[in-house]
């Protein structure tokens, strides 16, 4: 059995270049008893591999050079040495580790699989019953603690993220606001999304006018994942009590120097702010609780959701660098 | 019946000046009924006061122009038409906005002053039985959360919030390194005050350095009351899961432009770090419990204080200004 897999093949300095990947054909050994031999049919690409590219201490160990890169991935089984899975299921990488090579096929222990409805689009469990879908949930109820009447704004709201995290907090009875670029994001956040308002920062020269007129009382809850300049912007529009969920910081993630820019800690003393970094991870314990949420609220049509499919394997480099240009509206899925 | 007031004559730019204060003699009212005529013994100058004599929106509004600067103080009462008050009682002014005029006298009605004890230092309401002493208990306690066994760093170490927060930490069993200027201090700290590790910032052009000696295991709590340069380099040091609990940025106060400096949320996002500002008037509802757990700390000997005294009523605008030059150890008293 024959697999395309593409490779780290430098680690990248700044924005990632086609020449950092490296696409090679290898032959995989013979399954052995226990393991499930399986084809990925979705791939998730997410902001967060970038961290992943560099020799960094973070919350996951970096992608080795040589080795094939790794993702979310919902993938069906090829052929089974192990009686929990049958050729047919749709299976997931779970544990502690659940990222799928980026590798036309592979075989894994099938004690580090788990199966998934084959009733549910398979690319939902990358995207809003995953790991976006939760760390919308938990960043906003778990460090936003969102109040109704309160105001929620969201950057990258247009991403796999921040249509979630505006969405529930609707659902919570608060006056949302989001940030994108482009007005067919605008467009999407205000129509199907239900955003009360949206601010495009490619055509507002002056964003922090654009804030205060989207948000009249000010800002209760900042659900950040660009940083940069759009957060310097939303910065002074917190008020007293604010929370900040820090979710991403995207505009920053290919920079090669240490990010300057203007001090938040006096706005956040004089105004008693708090601000949290997290990842999803962090709420294991409440994996369960979260998933049934947000699966009712998926099924009864309160949470709506959007993705902007690749197809083909091939195209897993670019889907992935697409995503630092900001072509992805919602969850960016590349179908193999 | 006549008294000496300071007045704000300007608003100063950067570092106060000499020339925005200014000495007016004032004839006070005759007594009314309810009323209460009090000299101040002992004031309090601290580093927030520098935020009220800008026009900032803030947690306290600002002191107004051609007025009287106003603090913390303990004051005798001298005359009274209040049946609750009597000639010698101590007082200080209380509610929501406690704060008394620096003037040799002044009038309140009864109702807005409370009785302290006659047999406590009076200068100790207002360190550690006071503003200061709840800032470094709600801070650490409520926002640093200390498990024994953890690494807390402190800046502005030996302040009159400092001393207090590494003695609580202490008592919660945690290893406590402390921040400072000048060799005096770091003895204080190490000596008096039983902190595991001092480090002189005066004396270490590498900073970065002796905050990694000192901190073998990294930092889990970083109670901030300087930021700036110092906090630049006490940040990367910080562990997964760390809580910065932000008092003050007395480095900063003084600055004219918005201060820039690296951006904290890259790593926050990375290492999943808390961050929160706070006045201790937040915790209102706990004010009781604290005072209680202070007062037997210091009554038990198990926190000690640090006082630098002034002497003289006109050297108010002096103490205070020594606070920016950190000329005190411990908490800076004017006695009157």
């Amino acid at each position: 059995m024959q697999a395309k897999q593409i490779l780290l093949a430098n680690r990248p300095k700044g924005l990632p270049q086609n020449s950092d990947f490296k696409t090679v054909t290898v032959t995989l050994p013979d399954l052995r008893e226990g393991e499930v031999l399986i084809r990925p049919i979705v791939f998730s690409v997410d902001p967060y591999m970038r961290g992943r590219m560099s020799d960094r201490k973070s919350y996951i160990p970096p992608f080795e050079v040589g080795k094939p890169l790794e993702g979310g991935a919902v993938s069906e089984v090829l052929e089974s040495k192990d009686s929990n899975f049958q050729t047919g299921d749709r299976v997931m990488v779970s544990g502690i580790r659940p990222y799928t090579p980026w590798s036309t096929a592979s075989i894994f222990p099938g004690k580090d699989l788990r199966k998934v409805d084959n009733d549910i689009t398979p690319s939902y469990y990358l995207g809003v019953l995953g790991m976006p879908g939760l760390t919308a949930y938990f960043g906003l109820m778990n460090i936003g603690k969102p109040k109704a009447g309160e105001t929620v704004m969201v950057s990258g709201a247009a991403g796999a993220v921040g249509i979630v995290v505006g969405q529930i907090a609707k659902i919570k009875g608060c006056r949302v606001v989001g940030i994108a670029g482009g007005s067919e994001k605008i467009k999407m956040l205000t129509d199907t999304f239900n955003f009360d308002a949206a601010i495009d920062y490619k055509d507002n020269p002056d964003l922090s006018l654009a804030i205060s007129t989207a948000c009249p009382d000010g800002i209760d809850i900042y659900f950040d994942n660009v940083g940069g300049e759009i957060s310097d912007a939303v910065f002074p529009h917190l008020n007293f009590f604010a929370r900040v969920a820090l979710c991403g910081q995207i505009a920053l993630y290919n920079t090669t120097e240490i990010p300057v820019g203007p001090r938040v800690q006096p706005l956040m003393v004089t105004r008693s702010i708090l601000m949290q970094g997290f990842i999803y991870s962090n709420y294991a314990a409440e994996f369960k609780e979260a998933m049934k949420q947000l699966t009712a609220w998926v099924r009864d049509g309160q949470i709506k959701y959007a993705e902007t499919i690749e197809e083909g394997f091939d195209h897993l480099p670019q889907a992935f660098l697409g995503l630092f240009s900001g072509r992805n509206s919602g969850k960016m899925i590349v179908k193999v």
